[in-house]
């Protein structure tokens, strides 16, 4: 045997779509001196980080510069202050979490490669089409075959595990990126029911959480009964908390859940503590400031700012005649192409004749084709800019 | 196929070296009630971080609070900033290391484990017996078998290519950990020339390079010719700048870089754009100012504490008449047991008699029985009490 690359990398071809966004946009910027773009593009936040946050970063930076209070390796799963906070946040969900079930993690797409080291390659991996694309990206890297579940107008971009041929690894992402969809708790239940009951493991992405805005919307998987048996879960701070520059996030692993019968949180355990030394203190400083009444209550106004933006999107489509769905339970809106116009011809048009940076359906998945999303997340007077140039187009 | 977890990991039996250390530390403790153990057992800094990059940290924070200055999702290689200034470090080398060579990791240990992704798990993978054991961890837990390379006193603790009898993936970590050893330039080049040769990559460990004392040896496997056609180095920012608590590394993988004629460059940027959205912009500002003329003055006052420790304890085992390496280009010291005792019984005796913790050598392997591993990161008031509670037993 000689040193070889792994098999799954060399036949992965082109460019990751974001990466293709970024680099339109920079041709346009280039193309256009003196004009401004403004992007629907890239899910990324524009609000600062919460002044309360930034506090806890600058006294832990201050701790850290003195013997007594500096902070050298810390636990591989996190600190205790910040797994208890973060469990906290899963009170009164009908499955309990504890502090010990937490592993926090230097983000949610850095989570869910990690969790997929635990699982056997030859283990299928479902994933929603539509979906965000670093599931199937990330599973194919590591060599998983992927699978496809449909998210289409029939199921309201909801789907029911009835899609599924076989035992697997899901992926569910609720609310969604990038429909927005939102599952209910009897359809998270039907899923619950359904992995219990053919040995699946549901790996359900939570990192939009904070922007559901209908309370009997379940927060997490692990409101429905059974989850613990069958289910993963992955928060963010990125989204609700404007850790994208930061770099935080969290794995649920129930301590009781198997696969094949085999206990997955030693497995866990063991394989964490010989290849991470868990995340700067810091940065779990700041996230346990995120979780504080105050960090709350600062978190929410910048959310505030980006359910306006959801809001002048969505009256625009309505008053645009414009098929949409998510918008209100998501910083995402997913919009029908008018009259079946090409989802890239249109992005390529909005971005080229008005400066406009949408991302084509497609680059979720196949069966995206003829949509648009728009992640909300331009600001209020940026938004109201773009509704006024897109006009004619979408 | 049902969902099963990775055949790897349900065989890794017993707990990593260092919880069990830190385990039997902690009893320790709760048995002494108000006596103070000494540890010379996990390689932790104790020094805080530097004041002028305690102060990068705090003005990043302050950034990330304000509309303007906030950053969201980063390069996932890292910022241009941070891989210039890493870059810049190989300057003067035999070989030459671009910003875009450089991958900004959450510190060394990940970084191992990432890079492992790149190959197939059929490839052989080299350690040396005894060597820092999140090789073995990582390589075995992800797949990979693991062949020894022994390090021993007729090799000087410096192995030569000559017990390689397959190509494969090498780690070699110089200066040493565990040993204190350290490659001299000559020794470098005749493993590069071996891997050349027979088509070995090697993973070169430069996590202590900041430690070498002796001016002729080098830093970076970079510095024998040839190296850019089969090295890969991992930098870190833990021992040279008390990055333990803020998780901070780097990869240097050259861009002409193949295996079994497969580029490397392209498959790592690939598998790092869908699984990573890199390290947060705080730390990524705190390491440039590490590396900053402040920051390295700063930075070799806390690394002179360390080295005088190392030379307490040498004069102390010098003295005892105590057979040892290392020490003089690492921090880490590397005693042989006196008069054929059992390692892991005197470094028991040394914990329950004396309240020192040292590592017994075969938590780094079976050829390390019969030796200690001293970290020479206590202080030097520590290390003075710790070489007086010693005596008689070591």
């Amino acid at each position: 045997m000689s040193v070889s690359v792994h098999p799954a990398l060399p036949e992965m071809t082109g460019n990751y779509l974001f990466q293709q966004i970024g680099k339109q946009a920079v041709d346009w910027e280039a193309a256009h001196p003196g004009e401004r773009m403004i992007s629907f593009g890239i899910g990324d936040v524009t609000q600062p980080l919460a002044p309360v946050v930034a506090e806890a970063l600058r006294i832990a930076a201050a701790e850290m510069a003195t013997h007594r209070h500096r902070r050298g390796y810390g636990p591989a799963a996190g600190y205790d202050f910040l797994r208890q906070a973060i469990a906290n946040e899963y009170a009164g969900y009908d499955e309990i979490i504890s502090p010990e079930e937490i592993t926090v993690t230097h983000g949610a797409k850095e989570a869910i490669s990690d969790i997929l080291t635990l699982f056997d390659p030859r283990t299928p991996v479902w994933i929603c089409d539509p979906g965000y694309p670093a599931y199937r990206e990330i599973a194919q890297s590591a060599g998983f075959s992927v699978h496809s579940i449909p998210r289409t107008e029939e199921n309201n971009f909801l789907p029911l595990p009835g899609d599924i041929s076989e035992p697997g690894i899901v992926f569910l992402c609720s609310p969604d990126n990038p429909t927005g969809a939102a599952f209910s708790l009897a359809a998270w239940q039907a899923w619950v029911d359904f992995a219990r009951e053919n040995g699946s493991i549901l790996i359900a992405d939570a990192a939009y959480a904070a922007y559901l805005a209908e309370d009997a919307l379940p927060r997490s998987v692990f409101a429905a009964s059974g989850a613990r048996e069958c289910a993963i879960e992955i928060g963010s701070f990125s989204k609700s908390d404007g850790f994208t520059g930061l770099r935080c996030g969290w794995i649920v692993l129930p301590e009781g859940l198997r696969a094949s019968g085999v206990a997955l949180a030693p497995c866990w355990r063991r394989r964490l503590a010989c290849r991470s030394n868990g995340v700067g203190y810091p940065v779990q400083r700041a996230a346990e400031a995120a979780l504080s009444p105050t960090g709350k209550r600062q978190g929410a106004a910048a959310l505030s700012v980006y359910r306006r933006c959801s809001e002048l999107l969505s009256r625009h489509f309505i008053e645009a005649n414009i098929s949409f769905w998510g918008g209100k339970n998501a910083p995402y809106l997913w919009a029908k192409c008018p009259s079946g116009t090409d989802s890239e011809i249109l992005a390529r048009r909005l971005l080229e004749e008005r400066g406009v940076v949408v991302t084509p359906g497609e680059g979720f998945g196949a069966l995206g084709r003829g949509y648009l999303r728009i992640a909300a997340f331009a600001g209020e007077k940026d938004t109201a800019e773009a509704i006024r140039r897109m006009s004619g187009i979408l």
